[in-house]
């Protein structure tokens, strides 16, 4: 029995950090029915785990929402009217839906509101989208999701995407390759917020050894082990660049051959040849 | 407009497996009150990504419950009297509140029968204690949080508690190491549900890149790249060993110098001292 309360009180002290400090920091994770769910609950691990971080999540209305694949049902701690200040703003991204959140003024605005006070803000994957449609990602350097570098591009056309960084620091803006980069972001922002001891002690909590400081791309700092992926072809109609570790579709139309990421690009590739006969 | 859209249908295509086979599986995420966030939602995103894996959560009750911290506030899908045949179960970790969701005797009966009839089985972190605890360890090799490891091998004494590896295979069940390490363990059940295309085809999609199909121990089977961490000092109250890479506690008492893993563990041993005076 003893073992076991020991055990209880383990792992209470090591990962239930004690909020002691003045310099408390409001953190916001932005929610919206489709989320991905590990674009947020990397993050939402990993600042929940920091020193002096109040982390919450904000929906524009607190009704219960699906994550992407309805995969989890949640319950949003706040809405846009009830929310404490936000000083770090963390924006997952998401699939099929994630426009028809991009698309609603409402989310648009508070994320503006929110962003113009706050001390960092951060995007996870596709979650880019939002900075971009808020003209927050105009003329700053960003990253997104490896499939989704192409079309962020030309979606901010005034930004310039980098495809070849596990997370960008711009400013006070931090966007992060897709989904499992969340992790690595969220580290570095604890590792600028709160030190590297903190952020190395958070990866060791959560045996995340594999968390890399330095696979950044910081404006206006030295860059470290940022290597460019090698690109092969480019599907003609979602324009991802795929590489030899995709499993992808070559197929020859005429005397050319022509890849894509997937059956439905394909299509309608097919649809569109049709259409021009 | 015509990039958002295709924005869309790529990342709908891509991320979300169209469900077609005959061989589906059913996957339990079994929550509680105060389970870790990751422990759980690294999984959950892996297998909800996977070919033909129906997942759901399941808890005692259907109410809504909050993971470690109060993270996050979650609505499971079904309850014990509800949920469908699992063929897959998917047990997370937790602190503080582990040890009361362990004894209570209808989760562990749940987990009995539903593991009796699954074709795979797998923990996260300190969630081995409930196989522990339901006696499903007993004589299997295993593993758990690196900080758990010594804890779970006095609670599971019939077991070989591993401490090298990042995910361990014994027959039908998988157990992995703290936190993160879900995110290793579930590519590797999809590697051997669904081959290692489809497991390499959703590290890309999740960018998980980090993955290493060989860091874990498959017992019957080659031991690759698992190598011993290398330990400098015991915690004399919660065991923990303690390595040059984490912060702790070093103090002189008398003659002789003792590291804590944190200040209540030196507290637990000051008091212990002060007793026995």
């Amino acid at each position: 029995m003893r073992v076991l309360i020991v055990l209880f009180l383990f792992i209470h002290s090591f990962l239930l950090q004690a909020q002691k400090d003045t310099t408390k920091l409001n953190v916001a994770i932005f929610l919206y029915p489709g989320v991905e769910l590990l674009d947020f609950a990397g993050p939402l691990e990993v600042l929940a785990n920091a020193k002096d971080m109040q982390v919450f999540t904000v929906a524009a209305d607190t009704g219960k929402l699906y994550s992407m694949r309805k995969s989890l049902t949640i319950l949003p701690d706040y809405n846009f009217k009830t929310v404490p200040k936000v000083d770090i703003l963390v924006i997952p991204g998401a699939g099929e839906s994630l426009m028809a959140a991009v698309n609603k003024p409402e989310n648009i605005a508070w994320i503006n509101s929110v962003y113009a006070s706050s001390k960092m803000a951060m995007s996870i994957c596709t979650g880019a989208a939002f900075f971009a449609k808020a003209g927050i990602l105009d003329g700053k350097k960003a990253t997104t999701h490896w499939g989704a570098t192409h079309m962020l591009q030309e979606y901010a056309p005034k930004s310039t995407i980098l495809d070849n960084a596990r997370f960008v620091l711009d400013g006070k803006l931090l966007t992060t390759a897709g989904v499992s980069a969340g992790l690595d972001g969220a580290l570095f922002l604890v590792n600028e917020l709160r030190g590297s001891a903190e952020a190395q002690k958070i990866a060791r909590a959560i045996e995340y050894d594999k968390w890399d400081p330095s696979a950044g791309f910081i404006v206006g700092k030295s860059i470290a082990k940022v290597s460019p992926k090698s690109h092969k072809v480019l599907d003609p109609i979602c324009k991802m660049k795929l590489t030899s570790e995709d499993v992808f579709i070559t197929k020859v139309y005429g005397n050319q051959s022509v890849s894509f990421c997937s059956a439905h690009c394909q299509e309608m590739y097919e649809a569109d040849l049709k259409s021009k006969k």
